[in-house]
Formats: C-alpha cells, sequence, structure tokens
C-alpha cells in the first residue's frame, strides 16, 4: 500500500520532530499513533470543546488533524532537514463524527521534490472501537528545505 | 457586494446563536465581527498555541477558522430555526500566517435551499492594522431544516 | 472494496443511459469500461486535441473525465429514474499526463440520499499497457430524484 | 482590483502564445476575451456537444474551462519564456448552465513565484446579454521556468 522509500533512514524521528513542533495539535489533544513511509496516523479524542453545536466533533477540528495527518505523511518521505508545510486541502464531510475519537490516515499519493500530493481517511471511532469513515481528505504540502550550507 | 435578502428578519441574533454553540470556536478564541446578509467576519488573536513549527498560525487553524467563518455567512440567509453544517471546503495558504490576529471574511456565492456555497477570504493583521491575505477558501455549507412540526 | 449494495438491481443500464446522455463525453472520445456498485472506469484515448502546449494531456480534460467518472460511480447507486450532476470536485495533476489513453476509475466513498461523495483515480496508460497513476480526485455528486409521479 | 506588475511588458502576446498552444481548447470552441495583468477572460458558446443530458453545459466542460482561464490570468504574470500548468483546481457548480455562452473569467490571488493561486468566476450569458454566476473555481498554477541557458 506504501510502496515509497524514505529519503531519510531516520524518518520516524523527523515525523516526531515535525510532530512535536506543532503547539496546535497539543491544543487539540492529537497525538502521534502511527508512522511508516508514506503515511501517518494522528488520533484526536472527543472533548466538548472540539465539538460544535450539537454535540459532535466540529468541522474545523475535522480538517485541522486531516490537514496535519497529510503533513505527517508527506514527513515521511522527504529529505532530512527539510520541513513541510500545507500549501492546499480539500475537506469533505460524510458523516456526523460522533463518536469517542477520531483515528485520522495520511497517506501519499505522489510524493514529488517540491510538492508532495496527499490523502486523508477520517474515522471516528466508537467506544467499542468500530469505526466510520466520517471524512475524507485530498491535499497539497510543499517541501521547504533547509537553506543551502545550514 | 451582498445583494442577498435574508428569510429572517432577525438574522443576526440567529447567527450569535449560531456562533455561541461552536465550542471549539471558544477554544480557539474566536470572537464574531461582524453579520450581514451574506456575509461574516470573526476574528482570532494570535496565541503560541494556535502556531505551527515556525511561529505563525497553524494551517489547520486558518482553515478551521475559514470553515467556520463561510458557516457564519451562510447562517445569515437561512430560515429562522435551520442551522448550517459544512459538507465540504478547499483552503489555500498563500503566504505565511505571522501576525497579532486572523480577520476572516465569509461571504456568500451561492444561497440554494439545500446546499449555501461560501468564499473565505482569510487576512492577517499586523500590529499596526495593516492586513494580508494569507488564505483563500471556498466551500459548500448543508443547510439542516428544523424537523417538521417542531 | 465497493460494498454498496444498489438499490437499482439494473444498476448497469442506468450507468449505460447517463453515459450516453452526455455529449460531452462522445466528443472527449470517451468510452465506459466497467461499471460495478460504487465503482466505474472511463477510458479516453489520446488525441491531440486532448493535449496542451507540451503533448500531454490537457488538465482540464483529465479534470472533466474525472468529473464524468465520479458521476458514473455515484450513478450505480441511485434509485431507477434518479440522475447524478456534478456539485464540486478537486482535481490534483501529480504528473504529466504522456501516454495513449487515460484510465479513469471513480469509487464511491458515501452514498448519501442527496449527496455521494466519490474519488476518482486517473492513470495514464503507455502503449504496453504500464498505468502510471497522473490526477487525482474527489468530489460530491448531487443526486436529482425523479418528479414525484412521474 | 488587479494591483499587479507584469515581470513580462509583452505579456499579452505571451498570454496569446499560452493559450493557442492549447489545443483542447479549440476543441470546445473557446476563445481569449481578455488579457490584464493578473486577469483573463475566456468565453465557450454553447452547442450541443458540450452539455449533459439535460441540455446544459457539462460539468467537466465548465471546469474545463475554468481550470484554463485560470491558468490564462497566472500567465500574465510569468517571466518572459515561462510557461504555467495546472496544479488543483476546485470547482463548485452553483446553478445550471443553460444558456448561449459562458464567461469564465480567472484573477490571480497571490503570485508566488513556483506557485500562483486563482479565482475562477463562471458566468453563463443569456441571448440578451445577462450573466448570472454558475460555478465558482480555486486553484493553484504551477510556473515552469524555462531552462537555464535556454
Amino acid at each position: 500500500m506504501t510502496p515509497f522509500k524514505p529519503r531519510d533512514p531516520d524518518f520516524r524521528a523527523s515525523v516526531q520532530r515535525h510532530f512535536s513542533a506543532q503547539g496546535f495539535l497539543a491544543l487539540l489533544g492529537v497525538s502521534l499513533e502511527r508512522a511508516e513511509p508514506g503515511l501517518a496516523e494522528y488520533r484526536m479524542p472527543f472533548r466538548a470543546d472540539l465539538g460544535q453545536q450539537n454535540g459532535v466533533f466540529h468541522g474545523g477540528a475535522i480538517g485541522a488533524v486531516a490537514e496535519a495527518v497529510m503533513g505527517g505523511a508527506a514527513a515521511t518521505l522527504v529529505s532530512a532537514g527539510a520541513n513541510v508545510m500545507g500549501a492546499s486541502y480539500l475537506l469533505n464531510l460524510l458523516s456526523p463524527g460522533r463518536g469517542v475519537s477520531l483515528l485520522a490516515r495520511g497517506t501519499v499519493l505522489k510524493p514529488g521534490r517540491r510538492l508532495i500530493v496527499c490523502r486523508a481517511d477520517i474515522f471516528v471511532e466508537a467506544a467499542d472501537g468500530s469505526q466510520v469513515l466520517c471524512a475524507a481528505g485530498q491535499g497539497t504540502m510543499a517541501v521547504i528545505e533547509p537553506p543551502a550550507g545550514a
């Protein structure tokens, strides 16, 4: 499913660094669950302040974790020292995000040198562990190379 | 610019209710600044926990306020008692969101009965009040009518 | 991969009718290759007038077949007599579409009653039959029910 | 509305060349109507083979002209000799495209060195010249610089 070769053999440490540097993900209570070449998974437990009027995950919170996990997937494939920033993303909300947590899976479709195109599949998880696809994303991450000579 | 006639003469109270019911916006520190028929403006002051690794607003936080303000713009045009939920949205990040606050403006392009298509223009504001367009969104909001007989 | 149950047992005939009614697809030389519940495949052979300046498939032609095949996939799951129209779609172009034909595969993510969300994977095919993913789409199709009493 | 300074003083000739090199636009019968710094307008008269089952412009044809006109707008702002290729675009269809022609207007939001983000407003024109907004696009064009030393 992810036949990509990482450029950076230590890509897991890079993804962890990329993840930890994003204060916004700490605010949302997101955890990094998994990183493979071309794939990342993040989880976000439900909290009332991540919700919207009717008690389900807010579409903007779902979109934020979708954007972040696509960045994480892209970060598994860049050179050591390079960074990743979102350039654009589409989110489609498929069903109300009602459950105990979200599992967001980002996968790389095309790892270009400058742009990495990814998809995100967002599942809402019930207390019994069952998962329902509640949102789908597609986006472009820009690769920021470290300054030459750095 | 917004030649739309609201169906609900008390649309400002409806938008305020719609806004206040979203706990996620309180978490982000977003304020409702303006509501006109087919238009809404929200502001989000910078905080470190809304940022990403390099000290600018996180793309996911920008997207969340973009999605929310399009919902606010749509909410100015629905019937009394109807609600609005995001169905899909695209965000393009244009320049690093570095500044003291974001001003997000949502405008309605097409107010359908079931779907309302909107755009969002997101400006980053400097301490001197100058504004730079830092992100642009386009999305579809679904109109949720109250249950018949409610 | 497509665990969807068609509402219309004669869904293949419906998809064929849906396809044949689109004069634009005849102009592009598109053929209907496959229809399963929640899945459709269309093929478009290369012609100079489907190209752009540098001899590859035009991004707009790729997008048109992506939009169409998502409509085809959606059409496999609607009731007899219902129609499908595109509401919105995103296309990401991944690599230059240089080859003898495009194979477009549309798959349904979520078959709602009013909106059907789909993905499209577009492969460019070489003379030896090898395929490379050259574009990826995600979109929403609106279901148009036949008038009551029709 | 378009406070952009073209890098290429002869940008109108460049846009004309960019336009003429796209055989696909000739197939669709599209004409270049206007080019200003950061803005382009294309027109596409209705023909049965640009339509879909119910006699209106096909969503894929609307999307193709939307993508093309954003490329045209971007082409007004690149250096002499550079080219423009679509990277991604979203199209929202707002109302049935029923009329004698489409007028597509592309405008640049952000002219980056490598990526140019644009919007498209697509109007369907009636026989009396009146216009209705029928689709809205937002997309990213990639700038292809000429090979060094060319």
